[in-house]
């Protein structure tokens, strides 16, 4: 009897480091290998990847890497897998050179076994035979993966709108996803981002409007801010400019990276002679430029950033500029994009944001183009992933008035382990799975314990107090030394506490000096109880014993 | 010659800690005393309130300080103020009776000098004359206050909408409005909050269909959480529940706190015998209990996120629960808010937010609602405050296009000195002004240093050096000890370290080992190269000699 394993490592119940585990006999396939971002507790962390210590057990059985498309929350993951799994990596053109990009940057990986796909084709990898098939969203080449296993279809949607007027005249293969419902899905993993949002997403093309209005009123600069990888949005732009005679800088190093490598792959064209350096933009007039630029979501280091605050040597804001946010605040950035669009307008500039002005669509397809995957693909089961459980549960209760069973309706979170036979499936024993979290250096392995430990020094500081004895002749040396950093210290309470511990230390006899663990933790004990007493803080306190 | 000087030392540039001087010859005003709410990266910070040393310099001119309502971002710096300035406080009398509940907690304050005024009084400070005009806002007994000066009024409109079909009944005082603008309002301070949405807010009784939906829909209990403060909102709960024949209760202190004060001064009505006891509401069915909660913006301690993390031991959230989120996110906190959203979804809750369900409007009017303001009143001058740049630079954008000049457009940031003349208006040099952060144990004066060093703390953590010399002796004495907090570690590190540094201190020379001062900096130097090179970290490093 066949049966198919699944597993998220990551992506379900959560939008980010998407990664999922298909198992069918001695056969294991990744779709997948996702980063997300730290959230605001995760003091010096840089990025966040799956723990994929469930694929390191099972190498031997590991095929290869499928990747639905090359945005970071898909591929951000791959160089680290790499470095531990030795396997073929498979993908669209645009989604393999971009990925290639990222991680030769890193000079650990001399060959890469990458195996380009395209929509229609079909490989075998193992046991199994996958299938993109061609999807919308806000990078081209983006793709669904049908996998067919002894029990039928898979069927990964990956991120997906269905927009029937996209920039680049690829339509979403719908006709495909049709024969492949006919052939029988069994299980649909399914994109459940904005499934909140009723109706359809407007196509990227409705963007055009929005662009179109901007350049015909501004009489500087414009200065368009959109992520990098979003191609289609970087094409309008691109298309906007040569249509009102601007010319195109671009302004950021992701900006650079991604509109380079479309290019080199065909998906971006550019029209005429628009682009040309930053450096050069200075010889055109003001309503001649359109900057491209990254930094949508205020990150502090992003170049519009250093535009706002002066610091970006290559471009200054100017009275008259017009800045375009063309995308959408991620939850928890708002507070450092409105501090960039404050610092903007305090410069001149004419900052457009907001959904009033059709700068900026969603790449995800909203409930009805949701039903509609559903409708076509007629899944036997349905799992809701790349969303919160709020998405998820909202998933569920839609699919439930499309005549769905609850019993066919799986949540899932990261970690379960779905089986998937001709009759039935269930949950096994979760897999192993977890979030590594890489620090500013590139480190992975930062601990819960250590995040716990920078926030109560971030939020209370940390004392040091070095206490110097002799303890064999049993009596302390000099004054204890008392240093804090990070403690918001009040006249003289240092001092105090220094003072308050020779008094008490005085107190002790020749054994307690003896046991210089004890008394560290006796040193601590007293400084503690002190500063709470004296002014209810509760630094960290580390003491040190020194016997000479 | 008459000359007023109008000085805000918080609220301009920003939204929150409100606090406007108003001074003519020796008589100086302020109008509210707010705090606003720290931002991610004030690590141990618990409330902001305005620097005002400004007004201690001139404590012996200080009149009053005048309230518009009883918003935290209106009132919250008050105890503070009033521990350093010894003056009356005058507002309406739920103003004054949440400030005072506020206050007196601290038992600092034994006698206040409170003095309640009603709209339409008219009350001599000083050489001023001030009267205040009821408007609708999010909380009653809110009031715009004129100033009259001997350059005409000064209209402070304070928070405002114009609601048409208010809770209470009570309508914004428009006609005055108009005859304060016919008798000369010279300077228009006005609320800029949502001067970028177009048209008008919706009343609050919107509020009511939303609730009512939920209401009749519900088969379990319903949780509505929103601010303690919007009274409007929870006479609504309580109407809507009555009407339904649901009890309500009551969760979260602020909530208690706020409500119980309402009452106190009739400006909430309980009706029939709809409130009871939390710890009475299992006595009930679950169709026949709302609970009015804390915790609309995801607050770690709050009421509905301890349920949420079932953490409060009074109440546990069961699957059937309907919770409303009667609110919208302040940025900054999308993140905590989701992942409560979250946690209340996997305990099986339905829960209910967004724009779509009509059971939010904002206090603060529109665009349409801020012309109607300006025309009113007929202001000379018009000076938009309690908004950030963004809302300022737009609102000035919209009055231009109603006519006026850019020259009667005053955009100012705190601690600006607008000297106004019956002639002319224009500023003076700027007074002292700033922030002052309260850390988690109520201490006022967090450092900006401070801030960097925490922040530090936080993201690369610390290691601490101890060596002990012999300075006489002219050599180390044991091993160095090295220690860390917060430092992402990795194996080995810290004894490659420790090696490192005697292989190096053991090459000075006596003479180095004498100056302990440049020694500890030898260390620090060492330690920070030793980190660099070998794992590209930066943690703050603290070295301390003991010379014995």
């Amino acid at each position: 009897m066949s049966v198919v394993e699944i597993a998220p490592l990551g992506g379900c119940g959560e939008i980010g480091k998407n990664m999922t585990v298909v198992r069918q006999g001695g056969d294991m396939l990744v779709v997948d290998a996702g980063l997300s971002f730290p959230s605001a507790e995760m003091h010096g962390v840089e990025l966040v990847i799956p723990d994929i210590s469930y694929l390191r057990e099972n190498a031997q059985m590991l095929r290869g890497i499928v990747l639905t498309h090359a945005h970071e929350d898909h591929i951000g993951a791959l160089a680290y897998c790499l470095q531990h799994l030795n396997v073929p990596v498979y993908g669209s053109e645009l989604t393999l050179a971009i990925a290639k990009r990222k991680i030769t940057e890193d000079s650990r990986f001399d060959e890469l076994d990458l195996r380009p796909f395209k929509s229609g084709d079909r490989i075998e990898i193992g046991s199994f035979e996958i299938e993109p098939v061609f999807v919308t969203h806000s990078i081209p080449d983006a793709h669904a993966i049908a996998i067919r296993t002894g029990v039928g279809i898979i069927l990964f949607t990956g991120d997906f709108k269905f927009d029937f007027s996209p920039i680049d005249g690829r339509l979403s293969d719908l006709a495909r996803l049709g024969e492949l419902g006919n052939e029988g899905v069994t299980v649909l993993l399914c994109d459940s981002t904005n499934i909140e949002d009723p109706g359809w997403c407007p196509s990227e093309r409705s963007v055009q409007t929005g662009f179109e209005k901007i350049f015909r009123e501004a009489e500087g600069r414009i200065l368009i801010t959109c992520f990098g990888s979003n191609i289609h949005r970087v094409q309008q732009a691109f298309d906007c400019a040569h249509k009102f005679g601007r010319k195109v800088a671009i302004a950021g190093r992701s900006m650079d990276r991604n509109t380079s490598t479309a290019v080199s792959v065909g998906k971006l064209r550019i029209p005429g002679q628009t682009l040309i350096r930053l450096e050069d933009a200075k010889s055109w007039r003001n309503d001649e430029v359109v900057i491209l630029t990254t930094g949508t979501q205020g990150e502090p280091l992003s170049a519009l950033s250093l535009m706002s605050r002066s610091e970006y040597p290559r471009l200054q804001i100017e009275e008259g500029d017009t800045v375009v946010y063309s995308a959408k605040p991620i939850p928890g950035n708002e507070a450092a994009i409105w501090q960039t669009v404050n610092r903007l307008v305090r410069q001149g500039a004419n900052v457009i944001y907001g959904s009033a002005h059709s700068i900026h669509v969603s790449g995800h397809g909203y409930q009805e183009e949701i039903k509609m995957m559903v409708s076509l693909t007629k899944p036997q089961y349905i799992a809701p992933v790349h969303g919160e459980p709020r998405h998820q549960f909202r998933f569920k209760k839609i699919a439930e008035q499309m005549g769905y069973q609850e019993d066919n309706l799986i949540i899932m979170e990261n970690g379960d382990h779905l089986i998937v036979t001709q009759d039935e499936a269930y949950f096994s024993e979760p897999v192993p799975c977890g979030r590594v979290l890489v620090d500013t250096s590139g480190t992975p392995g930062v601990s819960d314990d250590l995040l716990r430990d920078r926030g109560n020094l971030a939020s209370s500081g940390i004392v040091f107090i070095n206490v110097a004895i002799d303890s064999d002749a049993g009596k302390l040396i000099g004054k204890p030394e008392v240093l804090s950093r990070g403690l918001h210290v009040l006249d003289g309470e240092l001092s105090a506490l220094t003072e308050h511990l020779q008094t008490e230390l005085a107190k002790l006899d020749h054994a307690d000096l003896r046991d210089t663990s004890s008394l560290q933790q006796e040193i601590g004990e007293l400084a503690r109880a002190f500063l709470k007493q004296q002014s209810n803080r509760r630094p960290m306190v580390v003491a040190t014993v020194t016997d000479v």
